[in-house]
């Protein structure tokens, strides 16, 4: 385990959905290498119209992400002086400029502070998954246990295995804390205050408890839980991909802003949406069908149902009622 | 329904609390006439020392809104060019600009930036009820989708009918997202994450569910959801109108903000209520009657249910506790 | 009672954890005198390494604190002119310097801003018990009200008693609101909904009803509050102290805070708890137990529970999996 791990990200084209398996070695470990592979998927993902969702599973038979590489994150402290919180916040703000400027491994490659940018690397690439329309999915074949967790929180979606496995975050048990979101996401998801007793003691959650209080969506046999998750994601996945963009941003990062500040992203965001070719096209359509109807297509018999199942009003009740009855 | 619409908010005067009837014509469309009408009935009760609450209801038989007129959205955008968020951001913020100098109409009527300026000012209306010392009550006699969710999500209890209606934010399945507020107060309401699934999806909560998870406050028979709204608008309503101004202020703004802000803005708010005679009032004549009875009024068996039904502490245990047992 | 209340905190040493005990007199009034000895105790658990946990308890036979010595709270407005919330927020601000400026005594003891000085105290000192590694937790063997809720609100665990008592905030009641971050905490702990209503209506919790909702953590007889609490106070106190410190001001403040701004606060205090002597010593004592074991020791049978019974992951899974089985 103390060699560097080589970790693969092996991803099947499914049409609109694709299915990234990840192989983090024998020991199920997430590394640099799969941390690289993963920001090219989400920019592979997010700019092709054709890519609506991502699905990721592990192939370790017990494990989702067993953690981060240790050295990795112990790297990265070893060979920097002892900063408190003062210097490492600086240390941040660099390594986030760093990767700003590109060039990465050029400037940094092999450098005490390569670690950190690294780390800084992987948020950026987790905020892009938050930022995209397209939808992710963790299926949780098995367990996942800090970077595994965080990286779970990061998708929009979490369906969990059911079996002795536990997610969670046990950094503090090692002296450390959650250094890849997880401390932010994870209240974000249960509350503050389950998250924060999670994370102070580092119990993780089994797969009843994780549902229990939200922290995955889903439980189903571990047979099933690729085959739900996929179900997850077309179904999210056949909804317009700009208005899901518009929708998570807003949701991500308007709602944990403050609600006046929250409230002018939404607006930007809608009004982008109301601007956009297929949100006319729609809105005329609704229109249309309404005065075809003479009632709106949202509130005729039978009608939500269908739109739900489609993802979109297209064509929507455009018979008159009397007809559909 | 493509005609404009000519909708109204009939106000029933019953002293303390106003009952506010929804009428958006025969398909119950939110449009710009309702929304006019609002910020002025917002403005009357807020200013109204005597006015202690405002129930919502609608004229509809089975809708309390049943979304808004869809060519108010769909012409905001129609008429100017695709500008993406960006465009979109400073499109909102003159949107913003031009309400706070007044003399809309005259200069913005039937100019294409015309709906953006008319919905900036729905959010200034809604945003006016979270800032006030008015309780604001939705009494759901039947469904509200779209903007008539987020009209209910900007008042401080919901009463839904049982039965066969809906309440929530399908924007997405016609290609926007809402724009009202819904995506940021519905977060705010029921969590981030619950949020964000029912815009994604745009499918809409049952009053069970809706009542599960917190997005409506009391779930009673159709014929009763007036009777309960003003019921719960007199409880509040017997509180300090300063008081509760205070308090909606604190919560609805500071709980938003980081904690350090929002501990701030109550430090505000609290001096403010601390100063003011009412507060005076009845701190001192709650000293008052802790010496005459030798024990706190609050702490004396059977008084702070007497106060909770009274709406303040004023005169509550004067009497000695030998007395009273 | 309108008496200077001498109140008093009595604490007793336990080595790891210190037991404080809150004498607020035969009233059970929270005044100044209490929160200038918590002040002084909250300093010296934070700076004493040897000190992993405080737990609070009252001296009454009924109440934990029953509220804040209303003269304080009335004093304070008594003397001032009326400002109306930006006058508040000025008054509010110039406090905030002068306790940052010290000398207090000297500059504003008796005089009209001396109480809202005070005010200004309690929320620092509430704030460095959400930024300290020391755990606190509230053994509320009574009830709670007022300055006494919002006291427990800031301890990071609260344990009740069953029976007939009752926490929350009833300042509406008085003409007043909450002072001391019950705004703040109570929405950041039960969600903004909840404690919008609780503190709109001024009606308090049962222990049943604060256990459901997530106010407190735990209720027992009354006989058993105590020693719950230091069982807690102990199980969170074996985790490491820089830890526990960085992980509390992460959930707490960055939890509160705009996503982006969260995840910045959390990568900085990252980096220094794994720059940190304890964090390099755990990881690498974690690298090579690991590979002694040719398995991660959280993935080892039975090696999870063990960690989080002793606190860390120091010599655990050390040997070989063919050896443990």
């Amino acid at each position: 385990m103390t060699e560097e791990v080589r970790g693969n990200l092996e991803v099947e084209d499914r049409g609109a959905v694709l299915v990234a398996r990840i192989d983090g070695g024998p020991l199920g470990l997430f590394g640099n290498d799969i941390a690289e592979q993963l920001d090219t998927l989400v920019d592979r993902a997010d700019g092709d119209p054709a890519i609506q969702a991502v699905v990721f599973t592990g192939t370790h038979p017990d494990r989702f992400v067993s953690h981060a590489e240790v050295r990795w994150l112990q790297e990265g402290g070893a060979t920097v002086p002892s900063v408190g919180v003062r210097g490492a916040s600086a240390l941040a703000h660099t390594a986030r400029g760093v990767n700003r400027a590109g060039g990465l491994k050029t400037a940094f490659g092999r450098t005490p502070l390569w670690p950190a940018v690294q780390l800084e690397r992987v948020h950026q690439t987790f905020l892009k998954m938050n930022r995209s329309g397209v939808v992710f999915v963790a299926a949780l074949n098995g367990s996942a246990l800090g970077l595994g967790a965080e990286f779970s929180w990061a998708n929009d979606l979490r369906v969990m295995a059911e079996g002795d496995y536990v997610i969670g975050q046990p950094e503090v048990l090692l002296g450390i804390m959650p250094g890849g979101g997880g401390s932010q996401r994870l209240p974000r998801l249960v509350g503050n205050h389950k998250a924060l007793l999670a994370i102070l003691s580092g119990e993780p959650f089994t797969p009843a408890q994780a549902l229990e209080i939200g922290a995955v969506d889903d439980v189903v046999a571990p047979d099933q839980v690729l085959d739900r998750a996929i179900e997850l994601a077309e179904h999210l996945g056949s909804r317009p991909k700009t208005s899901r963009a518009a929708i998570k941003r807003s949701v991500y990062f308007g709602g944990s802003a403050s609600l006046e500040e929250g409230l002018h992203i939404e607006r930007s965001e809608f009004l982008a949406t109301a601007l956009s070719d297929i949100g006319q096209e729609l809105m005329l359509d609704y229109m249309a069908n309404t005065e075809a109807a003479g009632e709106l297509p949202l509130y005729q018999p039978g009608v939500f149902e269908e739109v739900l199942q489609a993802g979109t009003t297209r064509g929507a009740g455009a018979t008159s009622q009397e007809i559909r009855r």
